[in-house]
Parts: C-alpha cells; sequence; structure tokens
C-alpha cells in the first residue's frame, strides 16, 4: 500500500484529533502549528515502544496504539502539566496492515480524546515495527514537578494500586487477549491510565516520578534525585487484586504516580515517607532496587 | 551495558546543548521544560531514520547523527520558523556500543549547536536501529509558511544547488566515506543543512516546502496544497557539480528550500512559476512526479 494512502487511514481514524483548539495546522504540511497559553511552559518527553519488549506483537492493534499514547502522556501528568498534543513516528512491517494500522490509530485516538490532547503530525517510514511517541504539555510558569523537590520527612504516596500491569506479566496473562472481556490484571497492562486527574494534589507535591519501571526503581529515582531516602511500609502498599508486593515493587508499569509532600492527601495511598539516610527501607530492611532495566549489563 | 550509563554517554556528549536560555529542565526528569516566546507559536514535527533506508547502516556515526537532526530541523526551517528544542528516541542494536553511540550523540550535538538548538529529552530502547527526531521551532502568531498559499504566477524558487544528494545515492558513492575527506556529493547526502538561513526571504513567501524527496514529488505536495499547477525551466534548475537534472528532480534529499513568492529573490533561483492548469510542466511537457516513495504499491 501507498505512503499516502496509509496516511490518510490515520488521518481518517485520528477525526476531530488531528486539529482543533490551540492545534491550528495538524497533520500534511512540513510541522504543525499550535498556540501556547500566556505564562504557562512547555513540558516534553518522548517514549518508544517496540514489540515484544513494550507489547506483545500479537495483541490487538486497538490497545497496542491505546497504551503507546496513555504510557507516553504519562509523563506529562508526572511533572503536574496539562497534556496538549502529540506527534507520534511509526515505523512499520509489511506485517502491519491497513487495517492494523486503522486500529492502531483508532486506540491512539481514544487515549487522545480521554486525555484531551491532538495527533498533530506523524511521520511513517518502512521498518521493523516501532513506535514512537513525542507529547507535550504545559505547566504554570515554575510550577513543574520535579524528581528533585524532596525532602527528608515528607510523606510517600501512589496514586493508586499497584502491582496489576506486573502480575499480568508475571503470571503469563498477556494473551490471549479480547478487547471485549479482559482480565482486571489486562485492563491494568493494556490499559493504563495517564494520572492528570492528580494535577491538584500533584500541585503541593515537593517531587513527583509516574511509576513504570516498578516502585522500588522509580522510587531510587525520585530519592537519588531529591538527595535523600526512603522507608516503606509494606503493608500500605496497595495492590491490584490478583497482584504480589513483588509484583508492585520489582515490576510494575502501572502509571500510578509516585509523589511526596508534606500535605495530608487523603485520597491517595500513603506508602512510608523520605528519610535523610540514603537507598529504600521496607518495614526498616534496606532492599535494592530490582526494578526492570531495558539494558541490562 | 547498563541503560543508565549509556544515558551518560549521551549527555556527556551533549554538553551545553542539554539545557540552556529557554530550556530550563533538560534530560534526567519526566520531561524537560520549556519556555516559549510571548507572540509566537510553536510548530513540531518527527522524523524518523532507519538504516539502509535513510542512511547507510555502515556509515560513521557521527555522520548518522548529524545528518538525522539536519534532516528533522529542515522541516522547521520550511515552516519560516526558528528552531528551539528536539527530543530524540533512540532504539539501539547490541551492534551499537558505547563509542558508536558517544559519535551519534556527538554528531547530534554538533548539528544542535550549528542550529542553535537544545536535545533536552530522549528515550532509549533496546531493538531494531531505529532514529526518532522530534523537532520545536517558533514562528510569529500567524506567521507559519505553508505549503497552501501559492498562487499562479507566483515566481517558483529553491534556495541552493539541488541533486548531490541524488547522485550520491545513484553513484552509488554512499560508501566509503571519512569523515575528513568527503567528496562534495557524500557531503550533500551526509552533510544537509537546514536552512534557517532563509527565514527573512521565507516571510514573503507565500507557500514553501523542504525538498526530502525529489523536486518533482515535494513540488507535487506544494502544487496540490495550493491548488494550482507548476511550470519548470529545466535549464534553471540549479545543480551540484557531479549530478544531472533526473538526480534533483528524482530523488534529491538536498534539503534546500523549495517556495514560491510574488517578491523577487535575487539569492535564490527562480525556476519557473506557479500556474493555473493542474499538474507539473517541464519546458511545456507535462511530466510524472517520480519521487522516491518509501511505501511502493
Amino acid at each position: 500500500m501507498d505512503e499516502f494512502a496509509l496516511i490518510d487511514i490515520i488521518v481518517d481514524a485520528m477525526g476531530d484529533r488531528a486539529q482543533g483548539e490551540w492545534v491550528h495546522l495538524g497533520p500534511g504540511d512540513d510541522a504543525a502549528v499550535i498556540t501556547t497559553t500566556p505564562g504557562y511552559d512547555q513540558v516534553a518527553s518522548i517514549d518508544v515502544l517496540v514489540p515484544d519488549v513494550h507489547f506483545p506483537a500479537k495483541a490487538p492493534a486497538f490497545l497496542i496504539g491505546y497504551r503507546a499514547l496513555m504510557v507516553s502522556l504519562s509523563d506529562l501528568a508526572a511533572m503536574g502539566a496539562s497534556p496538549r498534543y502529540c506527534v507520534v513516528a511509526l515505523t512499520l512491517n509489511d506485517a502491519e496492515d491497513g487495517s492494523w494500522l486503522a486500529e492502531l490509530s483508532r486506540g491512539m485516538a481514544v487515549a487522545a480524546r480521554e486525555c484531551g490532547v491532538y495527533i498533530c503530525g506523524g511521520n511513517l517510514t518502512r521498518g521493523p515495527l516501532n513506535i514512537a511517541v513525542s507529547v507535550h504539555g504545559e505547566v504554570l510558569r515554575g510550577g513543574a514537578v520535579k524528581r528533585s523537590g524532596g525532602r527528608a520527612n515528607d510523606k510517600l504516596y501512589v496514586s493508586g494500586p499497584l502491582g496489576g500491569a506486573g502480575a499480568c506479566v508475571s503470571q503469563s496473562k498477556l494473551l490471549p487477549v479480547q478487547l471485549e472481556a479482559m482480565s482486571e490484571l489486562q485492563k491494568a497492562y493494556y490499559q493504563p491510565q495517564a494520572r492528570f486527574d492528580w494535577q491538584r494534589e500533584l500541585s503541593l507535591a515537593s517531587c513527583a516520578i509516574d511509576i513504570s519501571d516498578g516502585l522500588l526503581q522509580d522510587l531510587t529515582h525520585l530519592v537519588n534525585a531529591s538527595g535523600c531516602g526512603a522507608q516503606l511500609i509494606e503493608e500500605n502498599i496497595p495492590l491490584v487484586a490478583g497482584a504480589s508486593t513483588a509484583d508492585a515493587l520489582g515490576s510494575s508499569d502501572d502509571y500510578q504516580l509516585l509523589f511526596a509532600s508534606e500535605q495530608n492527601h487523603p485520597d491517595a495511598f500513603c506508602i512510608g515517607k523520605l528519610c535523610t539516610e540514603k537507598g529504600i527501607w521496607l518495614n526498616g530492611q534496606l532492599v535494592d532496587a530490582q526494578g526492570y532495566k531495558h539494558f541490562h549489563a
């Protein structure tokens, strides 16, 4: 199929998500044109998903597209930003035909609609399947919530239960998967939610990160950036039904937010606190961060 | 090698290009933070380069990195925008080791310095080699130069000689290549220049595009978007020494700018004009656009 016919499939699937409001010029020119809000900074991040690392190659294309957009947007949620637009680069095999691409695009469009963003540009190349999503949002000038602002004695919170995505992987339940009949663990893996609903709470946080590589690894990033340590209370770590503490600690890519704050956040789960002593302490025992790393030694 | 050790190599190579001026927060957090200029719109595009389609896999990594950034930034130049920042997603094989990555990053940093942009974020994944570059610039509100503004009788210009990159490919001169001893054709291919030096001239243009797929194909995009046709004068098409007209028409990815204007642009090459009658006419003969398409039928 011709490159331009494939682009038409994508733009069709995007519908009202290709252009509108702050996006004055969507796909079809050399670049998209976006108006920003006075007094706000731009926030930018890029993620890549490749088959059998970030999703099963045989998963429904709709879920691949939905998940690709959500996990990428999650980085903006972790900064306390409002999402605004994405540009997406697709590298496609011959195996990914027009109907596969239409479903992938439909999944992206649904996620974009749920988060209120536009997918205003992209690129299409032939090669081994690779999905790169560049995401862009806005945050009140000076209001970005970094990883580095945490202080000893700040309480440590997560925005929701953990371990569901990790359990789906560790229990080998990724496949088979049916769009209309997913288990709770499959929903945790395939349909994570970028937690923009926590933006107001995050504005009170001292530091934040989204959990994409397991609680321990992402907490390690947070405490290293903040120059402190953390004490976790194991029984306070909220778990998705069917997930173990090990799933939550080691491999959860649930895309819940992990943040520290001096304030009380009754809707969040308090799982411990930051402390002066370096390292991560689980019920008083020093632990190694075991989170999944894409590049092993 | 560990993911984080590789990221350190990249950030080291970026040096002063990772953060500064309008980029308040560079690599190392969930997202970068960028301040925009009041009264300006954002302009965004994404490109992907894969081996043996967009560059020879065996080319020096420095040139791959340099070229990847320049060809991506070229889309911003074609909008009349000022470049501001990039985020880069790298998918790397085992074959690309630390020294390869350092050279790739060094090439990107040199291109970034030449264009005055920051590479303020990225992503690293394991898989078949794939380089995605998301580029972002600014243009005075309402001042973006689109493909669609051309009118019959506008003069048609290119910003420089064409066909060099195409000739390098058609004459099989891509390899061997040595950084310090490149031929003119190799320089045209490996070291294209994003033509931000044409920004003032472009502000007078009715429409513009950068030539990434050959003059005929990119001119076709321009006239289709503008709802007109074009008359080319073959002998006016400026050629890189050693390139043929066929190289210029069919396969040049020289990243010169192609634009139409009512004005005179004495520093540009006038290659014809836009006309009411649809299609592209070369010395009065209707021609087919033969430009290279990544996705053949």
